[in-house]
C-alpha cells in the first residue's frame, strides 16, 4: 500500500485535504506580524500547477519503450502532475521554486519499479543511455537530496520512484528483525509491524509522508533517537539495486571481517545506487510510553542535565531541550486558549525572563519501554532535573508535545501565503561546544535575517533546541522564521544558509546531523571530510557508477 | 611508556620471566592425555632463537639510511631477536613455524616512529622504494594480520612498530572522550585513563599485550562488550598516516554527512594506513561491578536468558554461556584442590550429564556501574535466569572468571611443548540460528579433528561459549584442544581451520566477530561480502595504497 501521488500537495507539505492549520483569521498572524516587524503580510499565494509551462518530455520514444517493457506501461508517467510532483523535494528552498511555478527541474519521466529487478533494469537502461536516475521515496528531502537535476547540462533526467515496493519480506521476532522493502511509507511501515507486536520506532517529524529507504540513505534520526538510534544503527543489512548489480550487504550482528560495509550506504543518498530492501532492528511495542516536561532556569543546566543523563545510562527514548527564545515562542504561538498550568507557569516565568536575568527553558522527556523500566528511569532522571533547579512540569507538556509531533511541517505551506519565510537547518557537536555552537549559529542566522530583509523595522526570530543527544555530545536544530525578501528569495536563503554552515564547520558541528547533504550542504562537505576522505567518497562512487547516472551532483557535488 | 621487546616471548605469550602454569608435574596432564586419547605426551620444546639461522637483512644501505634519517638510528632494528619477534602474530598457526624456527617471514628490519609525522615519511619512503609495510602494534593477531609477508615474491618488507607512540593528548571528561596515541598497550592506556578516574574498559583477552590501534584496525571486542561496545562503537575518530597523506575523520557525536569513514578504518587491519591515534568514548570507572554464576540445564535456556537479557535492554556487562562441554571441560582442568560449593555443584550436574539427560551450561552475568544501576539490572537478570530454570552460583563463580579472564593464553606455550595443540575460532550469528551453528560447527571442527590424528585412539575436544550478545544475536567463540600431528602440524591446522569457516560462511555465520581477517580468514572474505562489496573494498585499497605497500595480502588476501 502505498500513498497516492494525486491525493498529495505536489507544492506543499501533506495531503491536499489537509485543512490549513493557520486560517487567515487565525489570532497567530498578528502576533507573528507584529513579532517580524513587518508592515504587513503580503499575499504570497503559490502559482496552481494549470497556470504553469512545463517543458516536454525529451526521453525518445524507444526509451519510454524500453522502461514500459520493464515496468509496464502504466508505471512510466510523463504527465505534469507527476513530473511536478517528482521535480524538488520539500525544503524551504525546493517551496521557492515549485510555488514560483520554476519548473525547470522535473524529471522527464517517473518510473515506479515494483522489485528490486525491475529497478536494476532501469539502472541498467540509465547507465547504456547515459540517462540521470534520481531515487525518490517520500521526497521528503529538505536538502535537495532528490531533486531532478541532470548529470550535466541538458541531460535527460527519470525519477524512479520507489513507493510501490512495500513488502513486509520477514518478522523476525526471535532476533527481532524485520526485512522490508525500501519504499515503504513510515505509517504503513508502522502498521505492519505492530500488528505483529512490534516496532521500528523511528518517528522523523516527517514519518507520515516519508520511507524507510530515504531515512536509511539519508542517515536520518527519529524523535525517539535515544532509544531506537539512528538509521545507521537500527540498519542490519541492505539489498540495493546498483550499476554494478544487486548488492547484499552483511547481516551479522557484529562482525571483524574488515569494515561494515553496510555504512557506506548508510548516507549514500541513492548515489551508488536504489536501496530496495532493508533488514532492520525491532523492539516489542512499548508497554508504557512516558513523556512529561520541566523547565530549567537556563539552556546551560537543561544541557548538564542532558549530558548527565546520558552519562548515567540512564534509558530514555527522548531527551529534547528548547532553548529560551524556542520555549517563547512555541508558547506564544499556541493557538490554544485555556490556561492551562504549564501555560501559566510558563507566562510567569516568561514574564520573569523579559524583565531579568532568567531565561527559561523547556525539556520533554520521553520514556518508553516496559513498565518497570519506565518508572526506573523516570524517577532516575527526574531526579538529575530537579537536582539541577528544573521546574516538574508533569505529562501534560509532553503529551501536547507527542501528540502535534508531526506536525510543525504543515505550518509553512500558510506562512508562505502570507510572505513569511520558515527553515530549519540542524547540527551536532560535543558536548562542550553546545551552548557556544548554539550561541553562535543563532547569531550568524540573526545577522544574516538582519542583512537580507524587505523592509526596515523588520527582523528574524531564531530559536534552537537540544533533540538527539548521545554519550559524547548532542544535536542542535535550528528554526528561523523571517519575512521574506519576495523580490530575491532565493538569494535571501542561501545569505542565510551559507552563513549558518560556514559557522557549524568553523565550529566542530557537522553539516548535517540528520537532513542529509543532497545539493545545499554538498558545498560544505569537502570540508567536513577533509580531502582524503572526500577523495575517497568520490572513488568510492566512481567504483559503483562508473557512467555517473545515479543521482548525480548530490552528496559529493 | 611501552613493553621492551626483550622482555617478551618472541615466539609464545606474555613475559619470558612468566611462570609456567603447567609444570611437567602438573595433575592436569595425565587427564588432558587420557581425554585426548593420547598414548604420550611427546616431547614438543620451541627451537631457541640461537639455533635458528635468519636470512640477513636485504635492505640496502641507502634504505637503511633513510629510514634512521626519520626515525633515528637507534629505531631502525635489524638484529635477530628484533625481526624474530616481529616475523608473526601469535596465533597457534603462527606459533606452529615460529617454534619450528621457520622464520621465513621476519622482515627485514623494524622502526619505531615516534609521532605521526614519522610514520608518514616512512608509508612515503615505503610508497617511493616499493618496499612492503606491516604497521604492528602488540602483535597479538591470531589471523596473520601482523606476518611479515612480502607483496611479492622476494620482496622487501620494514615493520612498522607502533609502540613508542603512547601519548595521551586529550582527556574530556565532559564529552566523555580521550584522544590518544594508537600504540599505546592496554594496561598503559587503562591506568592513564584511571588515574583521571575514568576507563575506556576494552578488555580483550589480549588485553596485556596488545594496542589500542590493534583493537581499532581488527573490530576487536572487549569481554564487556555489551556495556562499553566493540571498537567500532566507542571509536570516535582516528588520525591516520596514509599514502594518501595524514587523515583525520570526522569527529562529531553523529550525522548524516555522508557515510561515517571511521567505519572503513575499524576493519582495514593497516591495509589503508597506520593509526596512529584515536579519539574513544570513555566512561566513569564503575563504582561497582558484580560477576556471578547460573547454571542452565541445557545450551539452550542459557542462549533464550542471554536473548531475553537484551531485548529488555537490562544493562549488562557481560553475557558468557559456555556449552555443556566447555563448562565441563573448564571445571575438570581447573587445578584448585578446594571443593568450593560452585565445583561441588557442577560435579554433581556432571553426573547427571553423563548418564543422563542434562547438560548443565554455565552463565556468567557481569554488571559494572554505579550501584543503583548494578543492582536494579543484576536483579532483572537474574530473575530472567531463574525464570528459565537456572541454579544462582553467586559471585564466587563470577570473581573466579573475571581474576583469571586475561590467564588462558599462558596456558597455550606448555601444552605445544607436550604435543597438544589448541587454538580458537569466533563467528556471531542471529538469535535463532545460534544452537544450529554452534552444533555444525563443533561437529565439523570435530570431524576434521578426527580425520587428522597422529594415532588411532585420538580425539579433540571442541568447545563453546556465547561471549558477546546484541539485540539481534550473538558471537560463539569455539575452542578445540587435539592431539598434533607433528609430521603436518601445519596441514591439520589448515583442515581444521578450513572445516569450520566453510561451515560458518554455509551457515550465516560471519568469518570472524574479533579477530578479524588477516591472511588466515582472507580466502573467505569475498564470499562473506560477496562480489560488489569485495571489489569495492579492493577499490577503497587501490584508491588510498596505490602502489599497494600497507600490509598487502592481509584482509583482501
Amino acid at each position: 500500500m502505498t500513498i497516492e501521488r494525486e491525493s498529495l500537495r505536489w507544492n506543499g507539505w501533506g495531503p491536499i485535504s489537509q485543512e490549513n492549520m493557520l486560517p487567515d483569521d487565525a489570532p497567530q498572524w498578528t502576533w507573528m506580524r507584529e513579532a517580524l516587524g513587518m508592515s504587513h503580510l503580503p499575499d504570497t499565494k503559490a502559482k496552481p500547477l494549470e497556470a504553469i509551462t512545463m517543458a516536454p518530455c525529451r526521453l525518445s520514444d524507444d526509451t519510454i519503450a524500453r522502461l514500459s517493457a520493464i515496468v509496464g506501461g502504466a508505471q512510466v508517467k510523463t504527465d505534469n502532475y507527476e513530473r511536478a510532483f517528482h521535480a524538488r523535494g520539500k525544503s524551504y528552498h525546493d517551496l521557492l521554486y515549485l510555488r514560483a511555478g520554476k519548473l525547470d527541474l522535473a524529471p522527464d519521466a517517473v518510473v515506479y519499479p515494483r522489485d528490486i529487478d525491475e529497478v536494476l533494469d532501469v539502472i541498467n537502461l540509465a547507465s547504456e543511455e547515459d540517462i540521470t536516475l534520481i531515487p525518490y521515496g517520500g521526497g521528503s528531502s529538505v536538502v535537495g537530496g532528490v531533486n531532478a537535476t541532470a548529470k550535466s547540462l541538458g541531460g535527460n533526467v527519470i525519477t524512479l520512484d520507489t513507493t510501490l515496493m512495500t513488502r513486509v519480506i520477514q518478522i523476525d521476532k526471535i532476533a527481532m528483525t524485520a526485512t522490508v522493502e525500501a519504499g515503504i511509507y513510515g505509517p504503513a511501515l508502522e502498521e505492519a509491524l505492530q500488528r505483529h507486536g512490534v516496532t521500528l520506532a523511528h518517528y522523523p517529524q516527517s514519518f507520515q509522508y516519508s520511507t524507510l529507504g530515504g531515512w536509511i540513505a539519508a542517515r536520518g534520526a527519529g524523535q525517539q533517537s535515544n532509544r531506537y538510534g539512528k538509521a545507521e544503527k537500527w540498519l542490519v543489512s541492505v539489498k540495493a539495486a546498483t550499476p554494478r548489480g544487486i548488492w547484499v550487504t552483511e547481516s551479522t550482528p557484529a562482525s571483524a571481517a574488515g569494515p561494515n560495509l553496510n555504512q557506506l550506504l548508510a548516507g549514500s543518498e541513492g548515489t551508488l545506487g536504489v536501496i530496495c530492501e532493508a533488514t532492520i532492528k525491532i523492539h516489542e511495542v512499548p508497554g508504557r510510553k512516558d513523556y512529561r516536561g520541566y523547565l530549567f532556569k537556563d539552556f546551560s543546566s537543561g544541557v548538564e542535565a542532558a549530558r548527565r543523563i546520558n552519562h548515567a545510562d540512564i534509558p530514555v527514548a527522548m531527551v529534547r531541550l528548547s532553548d529560551a527564545q524556542e520555549t517563547y515562542f512555541f508558547q506564544a504561538f499556541s493557538s490554544t486558549s485555556s490556561t492551562t498550568s504549564v501555560k501559566a507557569r510558563l507566562q510567569r516565568a516568561y514574564l520573569r525572563f523579559r524583565g531579568f536575568e532568567d531565561e527559561p527553558c523547556l525539556m520533554l522527556i520521553g520514556h518508553e519501554g516496559d513498565n518497570d523500566t519506565v518508572a526506573w528511569a523516570q524517577s532516575r532522571s527526574e531526579h538529575i532535573c530537579t537536582s539541577l533547579g528544573a521546574m516538574k512540569l508533569g505529562t501534560s507538556a509532553g503529551n501536547r508535545w507527542y501528540h502535534g509531533r508531526f506536525g510543525s511541517p504543515y505550518s509553512r505551506d500558510p506562512m508562505m501565503d502570507h510572505g513569511i519565510g520558515i527553515d530549519t537547518l540542524e547540527t551536532s557537536t560535543r558536548w562542550s561546544n553546545i551552548e557556544s555552537l548554539r550561541e553562535k549559529t543563532v547569531k550568524a542566522i540573526e545577522e544574516a535575517i538582519a542583512a537580507n530583509l524587505p523592509e526596515p523595522g523588520g527582523r528574524g526570530i531564531v530559536m534552537a533546541h537540544v533533540s538527539h543527544s548521545y554519550p559524547d555530545g548532542a544535536s542542535l536544530y535550528f528554526t528561523y522564521v523571517f519575512p521574506r525578501q519576495l523580490d530575491r528569495e532565493v538569494e535571501q536563503w542561501q545569505a542565510i544558509k551559507r552563513a549558518a554552515s560556514d559557522v557549524l564547520l568553523e565550529n566542530k558541528g557537522t553539516i548535517s546531523h540528520h537532513h542529509g547533504v543532497g545539493l545545499d550542504h554538498a558545498p560544505w562537505l569537502a570540508e567536513e571530510k577533509g580531502a582524503i576522505g572526500y577523495e575517497l567518497l568520490k572513488s568510492i562512487k566512481a567504483e559503483m557508477d562508473p557512467v555517473g547516472v545515479m543521482n548525480p551532483g548530490k552528496l559529493l557535488g
